[in-house]
């Protein structure tokens, strides 16, 4: 970050002004800040409507406040999301600002019920910024899951991975200002869409096509908003163990905002969705055959020998 | 509305609180209060995120405020609004609490871009409240126009469907309360979701079944939300002029708090959406004719006569 | 139906063409004819895209068929199922012609993710039709369950309801009638958009306020469309024992079409949707402590009484 | 495209089939075939549904065909497009097989409102295969417009630039098969998800992660369908010429293939979307006094520079 951006930052959170809307202390306190992911990608909480007890009070379609006791608030966010009401906790919306790998973003994008204005590179000169695995996390293919990762490298593979990443994006991003016919690094100035009538005297390439030549590990960054429900949801498939950890590092960091923002719904839904487990018919009759001391078996339950695993590492067999 | 009711809303308004999140005083002054529409309507205003300097920034995708001069800003929306760059629009959101009779609920209803929870006639009783429409406003079916209306009733006619629409409406609730098996009329306990686990002691039909006596004029209430984007095309398409009256009402009256909210926005929308014209090409064409000074024609441009009659509307011939 | 919608319906199934497109003869079977729903409704497939072979397609983003032996297919399709792949049931689509009571499309229309042209009672004149429940579906409201329904009333209640509703709804109708100004029941020609250009010599009520004195049990329709994961979580929600029994009975027989459809697609939802259930992190530390031979304990479990019950019933304790 | 590939389509279309749903010759006749776009890139289409009668099918919610005659059918389709009744184009699909660049599919993703199945670059292992502009495509930044392209790159300049980016992908390409540890190119046989649970002995690092060594313009591949609504908004976006070259071909090239899928709709889409101008409030005042044969002044109109120099050339001063 630059002292430009990081005065910015602070002249935001210096601000202060009086309000009649639902407000949450705990996440005024860290609204605005960096919260840093992988080696130069944040997350910052830019804006946010509404808290537990709008959820409550849209589920009531209230002409107040809609909230009882606090602990009947509770209840009733939790029997929302057993039952899968999701229109209440569409009531409240929270929007970041991220900054992430490009190869990050292409996964990201795919939750299509989100908001999103995006750092343009045909605009704009992009940063000499790049992602690059630290050794822990420089593993293997997996050998039992095909998009999945086993062990990690070792030392030696993965230090000749890294100067392959490394080497790699910098020349390209070399090669980037060169076809740009610049060796300017972006100003702030270079920026601005307002600015888009001024004369620009540059006699490269067209930015929207030099950036081409840069790998998917180079960071973007956007504002991204969505509302409670969904943001739920992509928590719960990107902060999943099957996510990449890649794109599963925002996640948590994200899922950590949700338990300062909302409490009652982050309880409900560790409860009920990352922490819960769908059973399929053929499952539930394995259950229910076991709890009735019936011995059981794989063959004849019709599942899979990979499902038959999956299930039986749920119950903790 | 109820004493009760009045109540919340007062105890809503008394609130406040200290944010660092952009603040709107104009909107907060009318926030939670009642803005009467029809005869039983109304819509509230019961949350908002961002401004127009929340558009800017999110097109700049700042680390800070992202603005510079209004008046400059007041040019990048403008600039935005032109050319449909739509995404910078959809980083604020504003939520509304509305009355409104079921058959404007559902017309209302077909703008899928938007979040509501409506209160249940399935859980809880409606209240004996449905609309009929002014004298002034008993309009005859068009004569030219399918779907629109012409001139007003005479006097008479108009009071013999008043009357009509006032005693059907009456002895639909009252047969309605009857098929319930209860003469009570819906408290505020009757509603809470919450409360879903208590013994409810009904000896009639099922609210689910006895609500289908109900005719389209009665009121039901929502609470709505949308991004400032989606908002603008809800009012482009419902503050016309082609729009049914009972829903254009409500698209003015909302049209006023998008003035209150992001005056620039309001300005840039009023300027290329709502006093705009979209022409075809073949409409084009006769323009560049006539500022040739060229005779045109009717029969020549390709155009029917109806969208013959509504282009030279649009020029003013 | 008409003798003239009738044989409209006819010309429909008597063509016939050919295709390189994935086509089920189980659905061609059935297409365009009608499959009666309550008393006067109808679900109708009108057109469909695609196939199962066309999910697994779509998974392997293949140059050509991309299916491999049926076995494999219907694995990959368990298997994406399983672990919420939703995209490549995107990839098909179905469209319907529905006729169904006002409330019964007033919880339909909540699925957003559909497309919807309706009948406009703006435009035309509706039929003089409306929806009855039959004396074993007029049940008193559940003692237990605040939107739910408890025992069938006594048939003397049952009946006295049944004329409630059927009186009310023809004396409605009746003075709909009155109101426009026109003892004429809607022709086939009266609906046209094409036709909005003609003169039409209507004294009476605009069609846009007469509706309103209809009650929510008279017949609409609508085209219907949605691809084949959105169709699916349709079926999970409206086929399942909470819902209300009107929209179960169309969500029933569209089951029943998606079966014909796509067999494949349709075991695995019965297995994974249909016939599966959520545990809670909760719910799976019983079953686990069950299955350890430990007693367990409803206080101790963190449950609600409620939900502890539901548990126990999923289990079949 | 390989040779199993080419057998794989010829043998999609070589099959046939009877069916009694909408179908157009004209497309059918390209049905599966390759449409070549920039150096290794092409559209294909899969499979749609619908058809121009079927847009009038659903505007009428009929029972048959819904029909009229020819030319009262693209009157329809007409008053619908220049009304902006989108929902009845929304009953119409098509599906669409596309190779592209990351960089184009970067932007293409943005829009929303399709389905999207793309090829997964953890799964599996990409082609070596990226795009380089012609020598005539290679354009310099814009002095006006920030976001475009202005002249052709003197021919030296091309080829340095030519040369910089077919160096680096290569090189790209090289380390990441290196850092796979596999000096294999993908087989087809990598592909199959259903294929999931064999064992893979792949000893380098893990694809997700060696995928972000290659550059933007590296070809993905993805299914991609969208409804006739959503495809028009995406053809007015993107065969714009404020488009970028290399998404602007691929929009091109799917116009040529509305023109075949729905003839009538594809001319009311030229007339009132491509064809046609959006004019500002400003921008009509301008133009009535124009036609009044009175003064017309930039200052005066309230329009910036830029947007008077805009409205003039679309007026064709």
């Amino acid at each position: 970050m630059t002292p430009d951006q990081k005065a910015e930052i602070d002249a935001l959170r210096a601000q202060s002004f009086t309000t009649r809307r639902a407000t949450v202390p705990a996440l005024e306190e860290i609204l605005y800040d960096v919260i840093p992911v992988l080696d130069h990608g944040f997350i910052r909480v830019i804006d946010y409507m509404g808290d537990d007890a709008a959820v409550v009070q849209a589920a009531r379609v209230s002409y107040g406040k809609g909230t009882k006791k606090v602990r009947e608030d509770a209840g009733l966010i939790a029997y929302l999301m057993r039952h899968r009401h999701s229109t209440p906790f569409e009531m409240c919306e929270i929007k970041f600002h991220v900054k992430l790998p490009i190869f990050v973003a292409r996964q990201w994008i795919r939750h299509r019920t989100a908001n999103v204005n995006e750092y343009s590179a045909r605009y704009s000169i992009l940063d000499r910024e790049f992602y690059v695995p630290k050794p822990e996390h420089m593993a293997a293919q997996s050998a039992s899951n095909r998009q999945g990762r086993g062990d990690v490298l070792p030392a030696d593979k993965a230090a000749a991975v890294m100067k392959l990443l490394r080497d790699d994006a910098e020349r390209s991003y070399d090669h980037y200002l060169e076809m740009l016919g610049t060796g300017d690094e972006r100003s702030e100035e270079d920026r601005g869409l307002a600015a888009a009538a001024e004369t620009v005297a540059v006699t490269g390439l067209a930015r929207e096509l030099a950036r081409m030549n840069l790998s998917l590990n180079f960071y973007t960054q956007w504002y991204w908003k969505t509302d409670l429900h969904n943001f739920m949801h992509f928590l719960s498939l990107r902060a999943d163990p099957h996510a990449q950890y890649e794109i599963r590092v925002y996640a948590e960091a994200m899922a950590d905002v949700l338990a300062r923002w909302v409490p009652a719904t982050h309880d409900a839904f560790t409860n009920y969705r990352l922490g819960g487990a769908l059973l399929s018919a053929k499952a539930l009759a394995v259950v229910k055959a076991m709890l009735d001391g019936q011995a059981v078996d794989k063959t004849a339950s019709g599942m899979s020998a990979r499902e038959w695993a999956e299930v039986m590492a749920t119950l903790g067999r």
